[in-house]
């Protein structure tokens, strides 16, 4: 565990002021409410989601394993490589877990376990390539430098793989992170390095990033194939990998009392297989779906805005309902069906307002 | 419906101001959260609920059908009969409608459909005794003084039965009841006369009663087999009787920011089947099932208070569980059978606390 300096401690706690703590140590915090207001969330109020106590990390990575090369490269070499730039969105896997019945076990994510940064790093095909995997390669493992106990382990440390094809490919843009809205990573983001893979769920995001290993196998290991798995009751077990389709309704809020008139419905809407082709709104129970205006994504990879005018004429309690429709067609389900671990809940969220 | 004057509608307004309205005509609306905090509800925080609007009444009801003895009763001669004092907690069949999934039709209450109050009035049985039913009566009708279109109808009026045993067994303390917390029935409440059915939902308790009728046959009726009837997808329908049992945590609110220590956790309990035999209480997610000190009931037919203390000595988000059991064996599961119109969801209530 990092023995953090009372500068970093201040930092640290500086950096975690405007979130809703979820668990101490290891750390993990949702956004506020207010996030979803904004396209890029400021770096202090995105969510925040440790297996382990801040590591200490010696500011390199080590790309090995199945290569032709093995490599070596510190910070000031990655910040040399080609730099992209892009505005991701990142969601928990257990984001909603709360609203999944009966409660299944994991940390109690209400539903802003979600982001969306800019992230700048270099591309992890760029690495590869340097590397050059073997060509009987059939994943790449991400080792983070966090580890310490874990439920029944004495000893654990932070891996995740990724198939080989989605790692060479260079338009997936998966990048060696080392900035976050301009700035170099924070502690609890990851610095100084961090895996960034869009469309994935959070998980794949490995932080505190210290060796990428090429393999021919692939990984057994408890962040693979124990959690991150949906336990369906029916069916065979599934790992989690690209974000469900979901739509978040961010204004009004919940049990808000608004005045009669006209009102502007609006949230965000995300998938890891887009873009977000429609949202479609349906107002008080029984009500028809209506199609909401949806923005065209500002990068492939962050969540959409969209909005919907409602003439909320009728006093009374009034439910709203979002739910949006990806490009592979996938449509967000009222209930999807259980899994023991609380992944994935991407059920249509239905909230209310009080009309005066 | 009733032409009501300037000074029954500012009557009207100030009884319906602490609720939380639902829909203003016909007029439903909530109990605020403070109202679960004490043992008898205030009459203006007591939930209400309407089909239609306000009726006009003659204050008089008619006892007919199968009987030796026809009966006319106005309000004097009921008070005159012996009276009977109850604490009766009343719940709406939809309460917890909001929380099922998918999202049923009909009117969108929250938790809060839910009261208690002390009733007094004259026995049914007493009265049914005076007008000597047939020995092949069945059930017994009774017609509430509301009407109007409904949905399809042009033009309906409420009408509910129960079955002849229960009508006529005085230990059951159904009730012809005229006063509510020591003052005559208010307009919503069902002035001047209703009927009283301790232990079922709500819609059993039929206000406005003009009618009182014994009948051979069994009613056939929107409100009878119609509506408030329990449409399962797998299985015949079955008409809404008697209250589920239900446990409601209200001390801490959902979502409150606590400080560590020891928090004593409150609720309510109630059921139709009762008494409610024990209250447990689970903490954190995949937390055990602790035993609550349950009160036992003051009325039969009155809410018992439960309390448990939990040392709440982790910060971080906790969530909590309340899971009563009845007299009759029933258990409130996790996520009950869902129905069409969303009746008696009595899913185990989940919530949580930030502790700071």
């Amino acid at each position: 565990m990092t023995q953090t300096t009372a500068h970093e401690r201040e930092q640290l706690d500086h950096d975690r002021a405007p979130l809703v703590m979820i668990q101490p140590a290891p750390y993990n915090a949702e956004a506020p409410d207010s996030a979803l207001d904004v396209d890029i969330t400021p770096t202090d109020q995105h969510y925040v989601r440790s297996n382990f106590a801040l590591p200490e990390h010696d500011g390199a990575v080590v790309v090995d394993g199945a290569v032709d090369r093995e490599l070596r490269l510190d910070i000031d070499e990655i910040r040399a490589l080609p730099a992209v730039d892009r505005a991701v969105t990142l969601e928990c896997a257990g984001n909603g877990r709360l609203r999944q019945t009966p409660l299944p076990t994991g940390e109690p994510w209400g539903f802003n376990a979600v982001s969306t940064a800019r992230w700048t790093g270099a591309r992890l095909a760029d690495v590869l390539a340097q590397a050059a995997p073997a060509d009987d390669a059939v994943e790449v493992w991400f080792h983070g430098a966090d580890h310490g106990p874990y439920q029944q382990f004495e000893e654990l440390s932070f891996v995740r793989a990724l198939p080989i094809s989605v790692a060479l490919d260079p338009a997936a843009d998966v990048l060696l992170a080392y900035d976050m809205n301009g700035e170099p990573l924070n502690l609890d983001h990851g610095a100084p390095l961090r895996l960034i893979v869009p469309h994935w769920y959070g998980v794949a995001s490995v932080k505190w990033l210290t060796r990428v290993h090429v393999s021919t196998t692939r990984l057994q290991h408890e962040f693979q194939t124990g959690h991150y798995m949906y336990e369906w009751a029916d069916r065979p077990h599934e790992p989690v990998t690209l974000m469900r389709v979901r739509a978040r309704i961010t204004d009004p809020e919940p049990a808000a009392v608004i005045p009669r008139g006209t009102v502007t419905v609006r949230g965000k809407a995300w998938t890891g297989t887009g873009p977000v082709t429609a949202v479609d709104v349906a107002f008080t129970g029984e009500g028809e779906w209506h199609p909401a205006q949806l923005d065209p994504p500002q990068d492939a990879s962050q969540w959409q805005n969209w909005s919907v005018r409602w003439e909320a004429t009728a006093p009374g309690r009034h439910t709203i309902r979002a739910r949006a429709t990806d490009a592979a067609g996938n449509v967000q389900p009222d209930v999807p069906p259980w899994n023991r671990i609380g992944y994935g809940n991407n059920a249509v969220e239905v909230m209310y307002v009080d009309v005066v």
